[in-house]
């Protein structure tokens, strides 16, 4: 089952549903007075209960304005240098997994706008795998973490790169940076998640190749990990790090100006789509 | 004047306060159907009603249970290597602001427990002046950046530097690692932030001591910096960094174990009492 949150466009309300072939169920309008978002209904454990609605879609792709995913995670954690890739072109040599934060702030819906900073001549992308969370996880074990998962979705990680400096809080949490969607695929069809295939393109061209199963860390031993010391809660998000072919990296390198289109296609998820645009053009519509 | 958090000794419910020389007002008592907390009566913009409340105080001081001054600040920006001393124990080079953030459940109250993870043989103390900002602060300039101060507090930046890495964030985020109190002082009585001494206690022996003046980014200048790429919102808080004489620096090392009390004081401030507690008790009384 796939999972999003938009804005209906009749009632110009949020709300979530299930993304079906032909079109959008939505949940929200069936289910707020008692989910009022998908981290309630996570928390609730209702997913069964969202399959289990029959009927024709409400409405069509085209028609409703995408939310990021979960539009705010009590926590977002993501992990750098998480490809082998990436950490022999930053040279990477800490064997911990390294982890910065991003404020709820920062994110991003599919379709919507990716802000390019205006004092940014660096402005990167990085398409990365994102995790959320569907139960409550305090020091779970390995063996045990891909149980808590409730989903997987695409992440646009838009990193300022001439504000990264040492600890990558101020080149990551430029609002609406983080493209997040444009659905969470539930865990039961994804199976194993260093499986799946990623690609980055910018404006048509792939920039980023590589397969999950590159990953340093993977999705369990980082759950595990991040567990230990910050239990997790329904609708928190890992977002599990890039592969390498960042713009940065490139000779010449290669950021992301106004115009741009980037998007991040994985395997058995979908593909998540966003213009960069101006800061002001973001900002007066934001 | 003085605010704290803090649970009513009589009803047990969380509420805040007015500290008096000679006891604490209960300010929720009066306040809190149109304030819930300290932060809502900030964006209220509340504080000339606080101050003009009359009476004698509703409980001493001994009778309450301090919370975090705020208990779930929207965003926790905290600041590394900010006092020219610290850099050069460290060896830091980078010129920018290096931040790092906390989630809100690190938080630790005045007089309550700072929890050393059972796994950590390098639980280190870091005294802090803490910021609590005031107003909606959205690229401000430096020189309007102390109008968005509601107050001052101190912190106890506890660092588990077995997990702290490179980027921070697994150091500084296991919960009760970071003591925040006692109480605000509010912005008026500060003055010039840069004036304030600060020292830190380890059963009674001054193992940290500096003046703010000494830090590398002012208060200004750090709110300035942040809120270029972050907004922030009454109740949001930014931690300044600790001067030099951490106990990761010393020869031969000085951590903090179970049974440590570990102070932090600010002139015009006041003293932050925590005591050091094993994870496992900390976990079972929280």
């Amino acid at each position: 089952m796939k999972l999003a949150s938009f804005i209906n466009p009749e009632t110009r309300q949020k709300t979530y549903g299930r993304i079906d072939a032909d079109g959008i169920i939505d949940l929200g309008r069936r289910f707020s007075d008692i989910y009022a978002d998908i981290p309630a209904a996570l928390r609730a454990g209702a997913l069964k209960q969202f399959e289990a609605v029959q009927g024709a879609p409400d409405f069509r792709f085209e028609q409703v304005t995408f939310l990021p995913v979960i539009e705010q995670p009590g926590k977002i954690l993501c992990v750098g240098m998480n490809y082998m890739e990436k950490r022999i072109e930053f040279q990477q040599t800490v064997d911990a997994p390294t982890l910065f934060i991003r404020f709820a702030d920062t994110l991003s819906a599919h379709r919507q706008p990716l802000m390019k900073p205006e004092s940014s001549n660096e402005f990167d992308y990085e398409g990365e795998l994102a995790v959320v969370i569907g139960q409550h996880a305090d020091n779970v074990s390995c063996e045990a973490a891909l149980d808590v998962v409730a989903g997987y979705s695409c992440f646009m990680d838009g990193s300022v790169r001439d504000m990264q400096y040492t600890w990558f809080t101020s080149g990551k949490n430029w609002r609406h940076t983080g493209g997040f969607g444009p659905w969470m695929v539930t865990a039961d069809e994804i199976g194993d998640p260093q499986q799946l295939d990623i690609s980055t393109f910018l404006n048509g061209v792939r920039v980023q190749h590589d397969t999950t199963n590159n990953m340093v860390r993977s999705v369990a031993e980082l759950i595990a990990y991040i567990s230990r010391f910050t239990p997790l809660a329904p609708g928190d998000v890992i977002i599990t790090g890039s592969p390498g072919g960042v713009g940065k990296k490139r000779t010449p390198p290669l950021f992301m100006k106004a115009g741009d289109v980037v998007e991040v296609e994985i395997s058995q998820i979908g593909r998540l789509v966003n213009t960069v645009a101006a800061e002001r053009d973001v900002l007066a519509y934001a």
